[in-house]
């Protein structure tokens, strides 16, 4: 009667998932717009940075050469001809003997090779002509920012791959990038079952219990950087739900349910693949939470079938929806990240499969500590409100002790890591 | 010529600032619509969990004292009364002798009060009737999760001030929470200022760059969850200038603007404060880059004049600006983390001032490490593209060493800490 499943390891199950991943379909999209889209396109400079010789400083800017016998005795007297805030020119090649005063930010005159800030300069005038004086000498390229020393034209700055923050905008915004290259945001179809789903405006009634995997798996996706298409609660009859679930995978990129994948007389999902005549990648996984996860192929699609346990739900998500989410969005870092860190607090219960206990990750001294971040029932939601992080904790046949270096997953990072988890 | 200014420290500006913190004005959102939003209230367990008896596995829920005598040589025969599955309740109280199919998730009837997995279990039919028997004894809460185990009705689960995450809009659907409270995003406008800004999409001109600060301060901004109001730049004009800005500040929560703050002779904001009759908090603040970072106060709403210089701008805002905006929308966490780590290079430069450095922060064997992320020319923009944290170094005499452990600020996270830095 129950039906046998032969669990794979955590990475293999990865793996056969990420078989799947390609490049998402491009758009173009307005900067703007950009915050947390994945580039689809190298940044290339598209001029040298300072694209020309740029003043440091508020001051006058000359020929050095002209100060060549200046000194506190002989101070060296320059005309200044104009004055150049940032943005403006020199309306004339500057002359030996002749001075511009000059802001931060503006441009050096054709035959300028230096700048001499206000607090060394004497300015006078005479006759209504300004001067400016200096009891020193200079040398060519003092206080100049000379154009491309910070980025010469042509490099590559970012790469293909990379999510877009502050920092990457700014820098789309100097080369002038005014519409960016990304990846789609998949779309993401999502279904919950179970009879006993309420809704979440629902009164409590017995034997029920409120729905909170859509809200938290769209979260996972939005977070993730998908678009939710949420379908709705299947009741558990295989006919509509085979309908529903068959007529909406045509509208999206991914397909996840929660709940209906274990072998219980109620699980539909089992049937539902095999009616859609989809290829189960694999329906149990060698981990806890989770160990009913199933991952299915129809086509070009996957279905995600995570458990409908809260906990293994998220967790199920976060290892293996989220890596070839992000790949479709475009990014070449889909993993998250796999540190080592410091156990915290014992933790005596011995499991055959690996375990991945929700946590929290903390920094000491130059140190990074772990330690779960409320019960380990795999039915508690609240410990996953203050998680940021996954202990991974092999199996095997004893407990794990305070102070060992285990191996954890970050969940609540935008980059993540480019190779696939080896444990 | 040159005005004088003092500067403060960094942590006495911050303080300048953050008395301007109170509580933002509360909003109902739909749950669906809550994410990366702050708790408005506390999230309180409106029910126990389980909210009943529940059935954490597939089996045969029965009264475990039937079971007293039973072992290999005595199975226990039940008369099996009816099959509920999740969400189903019996339709009468179990009687001596009877037991039920259960499904994981069900509630149990009354007077069930152990649970036997299908495993240990033997089914058999007998006219018609179904029966089930076992060759043990069970004690009462065997397999059982017992209502309110979890979580007791009337728990504070999540505070007030906490960010909204999958796991805590998983919370706030289990316990009915449609429609969440929370603070209103703040409304940050924003100007750049300087005649030789460029717009993204023109085309480079003699002595002119274009304008990466409006982007880049915008994506901190919604990075921080404020709503960006962008006006524009200012050319180097008082009246107008003043006019705009003026006007603009009666728009929007806070104003930022970007440039113009320094003692140049095309530097407005000192006397665009001084015409609106601001209070100057701070103008100068000890620390590279953003010396010439200005907060000024009209009535209760600030004005940050940020640098123009595109990594002071980057500094200014997450040191002075983010922890303002995360109060008002409701975070009890508004400082960007504080952490030690190890200098995983050199920095030979000593600084009369505290320095912050763009940083890579990364993790080796339970350890955290933090180098510079590129060049530290506070006019290059690249190195802000992969900086995910700040070093902290305090002004000195002397460069830093390899291996010394630092302060760091971690820039890249969603939960900050609740109080101001001392360094």
């Amino acid at each position: 009667m129950v039906e046998k499943r032969n669990p794979i390891a955590v990475q293999e199950a990865v793996e056969r998932v990420m078989q799947f991943a390609e490049e998402g379909i491009q758009e173009t999209v307005k900067l703007e717009d950009s915050d947390g889209r994945i580039l689809g396109e190298d940044i290339v400079a598209t001029h040298a940075v300072p694209p020309f010789n740029k003043s440091p400083y508020d001051g006058f800017a000359f020929r050095a050469e002209d100060t060549a016998t200046g000194s506190q005795e002989n101070p060296i007297t320059f005309k200044v001809t104009e004055h150049i805030s940032a943005g403006k020119v020199a309306t004339q090649p500057l002359q030996k003997g002749e001075a511009v005063r000059i802001m931060t930010g503006a441009k050096l005159p054709e035959e300028a090779n230096c700048v001499a800030m206000f607090e060394i300069c004497q300015t006078f005038e005479d006759q209504g002509q300004e001067y400016m004086s200096i009891k020193r000498s200079m040398n060519p390229g003092d206080n100049v920012n000379v154009k491309g020393s910070e980025t010469e034209e042509g490099t590559k700055l970012v790469y293909k791959g990379t999510s877009i923050n502050p920092g990457v905008k700014a820098l789309l915004a100097t080369f002038g990038y005014a519409y960016v290259t990304v990846a789609k945001r998949p779309k993401v179809g999502l279904f919950t079952t179970g009879t006993e789903l309420l809704q979440v405006e629902d009164d409590l009634v017995p034997g029920k219990i409120r729905n909170s995997n859509a809200s938290m798996v769209a979260s996972q996706i939005i977070r993730a950087g998908g678009e939710v298409q949420f379908y709705g609660t299947l009741q558990d009859d295989f006919a509509t739900s085979f309908e529903a679930i068959s007529k909406a995978l045509e509208e999206v990129d991914l397909m996840i349910t929660t709940g209906g994948v274990s072998v219980g007389d109620y699980d539909l999902m089992p049937d539902i693949y095999q009616e859609l005549g989809a290829n189960v990648l694999f329906n149990k996984v060698a981990m806890r939470p989770g160990s009913v996860t199933t991952v299915a192929s129809k086509g070009d699609k996957l279905l995600f079938g995570l458990s409908g346990n809260p906990s293994a739900c998220y967790v199920g998500f976060e290892l293996f929806t989220r890596p070839i989410l992000r790949s479709l969005m475009g990014s070449k870092q889909p993993y998250p990240p796999k540190i080592k860190a410091y156990l915290a607090a014992d933790f005596p219960k011995a499991n055959p499969f690996t375990r991945f206990v929700r946590s929290n990750l903390y920094y000491q001294d130059g140190n990074v500590y772990i330690q779960p971040s409320g019960l380990d029932k795999s039915s508690v939601v609240t410990s996953l409100a203050s998680a940021n992080a996954f202990m991974m904790l092999p199996g095997g046949t004893r407990g794990y002790e305070k102070g060992y270096l285990i191996d954890a997953l970050l969940i609540e990072v935008n980059e993540g890591q480019a190779d696939t988890w080896t444990f």
